[in-house]
């Protein structure tokens, strides 16, 4: 490793196709990531798996562009599993292939970059996926800001009917913790409004938890769970109308009852900021059937990231397509999208 | 389409998870991407389609960084397509699955983003694959250079056994075409050199012409290909020197026989390029075994992409893990991989 190491920092020969290239590959990635698929070094990782007849394959894509790139909590690399492992997990799917694609700024520290390798393969490894291909790019300095990943995924999962269609008036609505802390979590490593927070970021991978749910519908033929999804960019609000748009029932969620940590709310009102807009990296949004509702709560509560898990609000007959917070001083208001951006380069 | 039309811009709120962002995938991507699984917009695409038994997945990603957007011959968003389709046909699949994952610079034109979105819907129309997820992320002027794009793919492939393993002395090496075409396009269109050729970009799908040799394989119970690979970075010489790299053969290529065209060879003498060195997006460099090389020759001849396809050289006992190359002089010179860079963002 020495001729890439200490003060190294990457050149544009890095992504020229190159012998550079090529010992980058062998002695950054290649070692942090090892395994057998990967190590083939093919246009293309031959993936062996086989989905059996009452299974389905699941495959998604995500860009990573936060800065700073290290963070309270975190750093891009890990936001990139963890991102791409839930988006799989909210649609019931087992996590097990992905594929990581970094554009790198000319003259980023080597240092950097092998940080953030090492913590994406921590990730991988603890969550037992496997990262089988990959790509490298580097652009001239002042052309890109130090670092951009995109993480595609690939998982199976079983039989299972989740979707926005299956969901009636009556079901609850559940999340797993507290919102608003990662989008904050990258502000104040910012530096940006002077503001300094011991806030951390809440990222992590969701399929433990999930799939502890969906095994608890199988073992106990619980039909449930109707809907799932992790709310990121846009905040619950996001998340919440994403569900209801368009369909003919509406969302009720009862402010008491969300929960928000005394420091989000503390830098919220500092900031001008509504937690329910911010970002999230580690929460999911359960819709679930009324009479089920306790039953997945509990098994919830007793994951490490579902402890502090509450119902916060219900699928309500009207009005259809809307997302309505009864607030803490019994008024009600309508809970939109944003039109505008809160926070750019959160994820 | 009237609110995004005309001489709108991408804004940081087109990737902020709101209302515009959106907008932007129902009008444009859902628009021109039409498909019934990207239509779900699930957290990921859910692929009801399941290897057989004899057959196995393949998984592959790159991002395109190309610099300009537009140039002879394609698109960053032609390009795309193409690499990643090109990348899954060069191990022996059959593509069916991209994904489509898009950094852009706060300040583009909605109308180049539409004429790119445009030209990936095209070729993936005409390829038959469908763009079944994907990601929007916007990041402030000055943090990157207009427009970055990430693929990632999916493909099929029947059991068949391509590998650096098989190849041994005497197999031959076709290349289907002329080779130096892409890069000089795309140096010519920056216009950085003072130079304009008539050039264009070879960048074009390969599934065709490589399913019509591997079908090939099977019918006439030929086992004459042993590997593909396409030149793209790094040229044909980083092509080879990767397939002769670590092994105990070598590969020999006669000048005399590698197909460059003249305005190629002109502009490479002009700006001191070698041609072996510059980038191809529509080409495959074929190893395949000396008896069958000819049948394999004349059925790639028969593939519009394949007309110029020539044999230009073998692979040698001695000395191993080196390319050679013969000169039209009679000499001959070793091929290594450059340790530098030749050209950045060409792809």
């Amino acid at each position: 490793m020495k001729k890439n190491s200490g003060s190294q920092r990457i050149s544009l020969a890095h992504g020229g196709g190159g012998k550079l290239m090529h010992r980058l590959i062998k002695e950054l990635f290649q070692e942090k990531f090892a395994n057998e698929i990967l190590n083939e070094l093919s246009d293309s990782a031959v993936v062996e798996f086989l989905p059996k007849n009452n299974s389905s394959l699941c495959f998604t894509t995500d860009s990573y562009v936060v800065n700073p790139l290290f963070f309270p909590g975190g750093d891009i690399g890990k936001l990139a599993i963890c991102g791409t492992i839930n988006d799989l997990a909210v649609v019931g799917a087992k996590p097990r292939y992905i594929s990581c694609a970094l554009i790198i700024e000319e003259g980023l520290e080597y240092e950097v970059l092998k940080r953030i390798t090492e913590s994406m393969a921590k990730i991988a490894r603890d969550e037992d996926v496997k990262i089988v291909t990959g790509d490298t790019k580097v652009v001239e300095k002042g052309n890109l800001d130090k670092l951009f990943i995109n993480t595609a995924g690939l998982g199976l999962r079983k039989k299972i009917n989740l979707s926005k269609e299956t969901i009636i008036p009556g079901d609850k609505i559940i999340v797993n913790g507290s919102i608003g802390e990662h989008g904050l979590a990258i502000l104040a490593a910012r530096g940006e409004f002077n503001f300094q927070a011991k806030i951390s970021s809440d990222c992590a991978p969701l399929t433990n938890l999930i799939q502890r749910i969906i095994n608890l519908r199988r073992s106990a033929a619980l039909c449930g769970i109707k809907f799932m999804r992790d709310p990121t960019r846009g905040g619950l609000a996001a998340t919440l109308n994403e569900i209801a748009g368009g369909m003919n029932f509406g969302i009720l969620i009862n402010e008491k009852d969300i929960p928000v940590k005394k420091e989000v709310r503390a830098a919220c009102e500092l900031l001008g900021f509504d937690p329910l807009y911010i970002a999230n990296e580690g929460k999911v949004v359960v819709i679930v059937s009324g009479k089920d509702a306790e039953v997945v709560l509990k098994a919830m509560r007793q994951d490490p990231l579902g402890k502090e898990s509450r119902i916060i609000g219900e699928v309500t007959k009207a009005p259809g397509g809307k997302v309505i917070m009864k607030t803490k001083i019994r008024g009600s208001r309508i809970i939109d999208m944003l039109v505008g951006d809160q926070l750019p380069r959160i994820c």
